[in-house]
């Protein structure tokens, strides 16, 4: 029940694609990440997963559009949709949903292991 | 599955400590809402409800501390716990739980009914 700023703890975070979790309420953690380039094509068959852009920009791939998002846009990947997000600059954001995926099988790309 | 961007979501909102809902995921709304002045206090014994700041502002007076929130600051009242917003000058703010609060059970005050 602390209060956690986004902003300075996406700034804080180490390595890229990997979620901190900052909270949890109604069965969501609430987690932020930066990212830096592309994430591998996957999809979440248990969890809706959404973004809300921080700073910089992410484009969410999907398989018939892109979806480019700038800082303040929310946007849920409905669960089972394939998507990749791409950064092209360096991003910050929030992240929602029931579990971390900042994993392989989310998408994280090896060279951030 | 469309984007929203929460910053231009809550300066078009007409109404004080009133609602808009941009989208839902896991069982969750996420909600933009702008405030000014006090909120009765209330409890929501069903679920959590977290506040994260978009401009401005906004005090949760809860029964023993106040948080004060600023720009980016992200903080949950769990379930039950009594609460208090209060915004000094007007705030925007995004809120994510399972329904909308923002009626008299809520502590809408009655100004803005």
């Amino acid at each position: 029940m602390d209060k956690h700023n986004v902003f300075r703890e996406a700034e804080e975070l180490q390595e890229y694609w990997n979620q901190r979790i900052l909270g949890r309420a109604n069965g969501n953690l609430f987690k932020v990440a930066k990212g830096i380039g592309e994430v591998d094509w996957h999809a979440h068959d248990d969890q809706d997963e959404t973004f809300l852009l921080l700073n910089g920009e992410l484009t969410v791939r999907l398989r018939d559009r892109d979806v480019v998002l700038e800082p303040g846009d929310l946007f849920t990947v409905p669960a089972g949709v394939e998507h990749a997000p791409v950064a092209p600059t360096e991003a910050h954001f929030l992240i929602v949903g029931p579990a971390v995926t900042s994993n392989a099988a989310g998408g994280k790309p090896a060279w951030s292991h």
